[in-house]
């Protein structure tokens, strides 16, 4: 069985790491769309058309099953995916709230995201329908910070600092609301102190996966991005491994 | 005359302002690529392809001069779009060196811009070239930044301070390599010191069209977007007016 996930841009190979750790027999299909990240300051329109021209490139490689590896899309996306494609579609943002009352202690649940995730009210109402207090705040520097491969240092801490400085001592849980997070979770762990759960969707949406997988294939991975930049290489080494090749499919647009 | 001017996003419009203020009767028609900002950190090919679908578009709206008032794509697409366009076509990196040239008490100029534009080595050369030494600098966040209307506060300044820590004390000039920059120059303009001159390219460029312009027109403006964004109108009516109106235009892409 052939998956397809895509993201806008490298965040989602953390879900697709996790994917392969769980089924490492599986065949899969990743679509970074680089040339256009970040989707999180978009309208919802925009973010509808991408995440459709990304699942139609990877129903052309052949997937009978499509991961969206990315919050953004997930939140503004996944019902027009549903509505449009006929194979099973898994979105992250309820793998990623189930995970998240499976570990909070008093139901004060932080998440953060972009401006388009967290504006869509997604996560607030799962969450609320199942009885948690939320604090919900978007962190639209992260990801163009993290697609820069700013991981460490003064900056990075000050941002942090800046957005989640009134979740600080409120939340027992702070839920990742967008798959680029996990890549600086060691500073959000830190900053929100050792005795809050940090829960990324990762895990939990790979998963999900369980029920849906047929038979496992042959271990094959093919790594699309829309466009060259210069931390690509850096993260799919971190995650992947050194032996990972990808190739740029350039995008063609009218305007 | 019908006179075009397209940038990634909202940036210029600063460029955008001063044509309109030096020529107040010229015909003006305006796209910001806000669905693909930013392009600071996009490959040579794509911003090439970028900046030839933005052009083609304002062809069609019958333009007969184009001013490119982004640098990434002057620095990276302006000779592709001499190459295949049949008509004058202005950017904004040589008037800027022009004028900081002209400014420089002792010939020590800082270049700030995106990542691109930086790596491309355009202003370096031109500088250098013309006897000055130059410090050049990429400043990869504050596009984002800008384009999310973060302009005041600690943010902004812990991220002015970390990129402009370099160059403070070393240059008598700052030439914002970027059209997005001249939105926080009161921020560059307070850390750097105000005996420093600090140059935006804006108001130089239209001074060059001067003679490119045959006739002015009707006083036309028509702003196009390739995408809504929650900052754009602020920055709209805070360069252009309250009264002026803008489209946004879908792009249509295949992968």
């Amino acid at each position: 069985m052939k998956v397809g996930v895509f993201d806008s841009g490298v965040g989602g190979l953390t879900v697709l790491k996790a994917i392969r750790d769980r089924f490492p027999s599986l065949d899969l299909v990743y679509l970074g769309d680089t040339a256009r990240v970040p989707y999180g300051g978009r309208s919802k329109e925009t973010v509808q058309r991408y995440s459709l021209e990304c699942a139609q490139f990877l129903l052309d490689k052949g997937i009978e099953l499509l991961v969206v590896a990315c919050n953004t899309a997930s939140a503004l996306a996944l019902e027009k995916l549903k509505e449009t494609l006929d194979i099973p579609i898994v979105g992250v943002i309820e793998p990623g709230v189930k995970k998240a009352l499976e570990v909070t202690r008093e139901g004060r649940i932080g998440v953060i995201g972009t401006k388009a995730t967290i504006k869509s009210g997604v996560y607030q109402r799962m969450l609320e329908d199942a009885g948690a207090t939320v604090y919900a705040k978007a962190c639209p520097m992260f990801v163009p910070m993290i697609e820069e491969g700013l991981l460490e240092g003064e900056i990075p801490k000050k941002i942090v600092d800046h957005y989640l400085r009134d979740l600080r001592g409120k939340v027992d849980t702070l839920v990742l609301g967008c798959t680029h997070y996990p890549l600086i979770k060691h500073l959000l762990q830190e900053y929100m102190g050792e005795d809050v759960q940090v829960v990324d969707s990762a895990e939990s949406t790979a998963l999900t996966l369980r029920n849906l997988i047929v038979d496992e294939g042959y271990a094959n991975l093919e790594l699309y991005f829309t466009d060259r930049s210069e931390s690509m290489d850096f993260f799919v080494e971190k995650l992947l491994g050194r032996e990972v090749s990808y190739e740029v499919v350039p995008i063609l647009c009218k305007l």
